[in-house]
């Protein structure tokens, strides 16, 4: 876990990390959330209601936004982190179980008076197409 | 689960739903996502850093925020959703687990060339406090 305080940060420093999105952690999601749609878990549904376009179910989109909190709590800035808001979060492709998420980071501004970072979020997938891209301020505590 | 088809759905339509966030939950969401920030596991560290603000460990903003994915995909539109992207989801007060979370959804618009629904989403705790507000996207699938 990185321990960045505020002043330490740069504007463009980057972090990344992958991850592989599994049935595992889909089913864990579901039962977190309660977000029992078939598109999610139904192979046969997500490719009927889908006309073609997902090849199985679809992961959550919000699972994929969940990794979110990894890129605040553990790499940029890690230790000191809270998320103060999410500015927006664009899903641009279907996730299915099995693909493995690279998650950049690069921190665009800091607001100093209030110790925030304005983070830009780009997630590719294993074929480096990008699945979603995001805004997110987060809250330095030190 | 509901099953709106998109010509069903007014605008002003509402839905909301509880959930008690658990410890469990939140042990779930850190192996799901591997943020292992202490903030949201060790009691001691969270009073500490946040200087008197947090009676306890603080709950993971994104984990109430993948609440949203219930809010889409059982209750509106239910099974035929499918989240387009959230606008801005904003952190207004800390969740601690035993909180009990009223997620109010409602129908802003309409898109109806690519059947789109603009959701906003009111997430309150047990005492009436806003925790945290959303604004969302939701294709509708039929």
């Amino acid at each position: 876990m990185n321990e960045f305080v505020f002043s330490e940060i740069e504007t463009g420093y980057e972090c990344s990390f992958t991850k592989e999105i599994t049935m595992e952690m889909e089913q864990a999601f579901r039962e977190i959330t309660g977000d029992v749609n078939p598109l999610h878990q139904d192979d046969d549904y997500a490719v009927s209601v889908g006309e073609g376009k997902f090849r199985q179910h679809v992961s959550f989109g919000m699972l994929t936004a969940s990794l979110l909190s990894t890129v605040a709590g553990v790499y940029m800035p890690g230790r000191y982190s809270l998320i103060h808001s999410i500015d927006k979060i664009s899903f641009k492709k279907p996730v299915f179980a099995g693909d493995v998420l690279t998650v950049s980071s690069v921190v665009e501004s800091k607001q100093e008076d209030l110790k925030l970072l304005q983070l830009k979020v780009t997630i590719k997938n294993q074929d480096q197409k990008c699945v979603a891209k995001a805004g997110m301020k987060v809250l330095v505590l030190k």
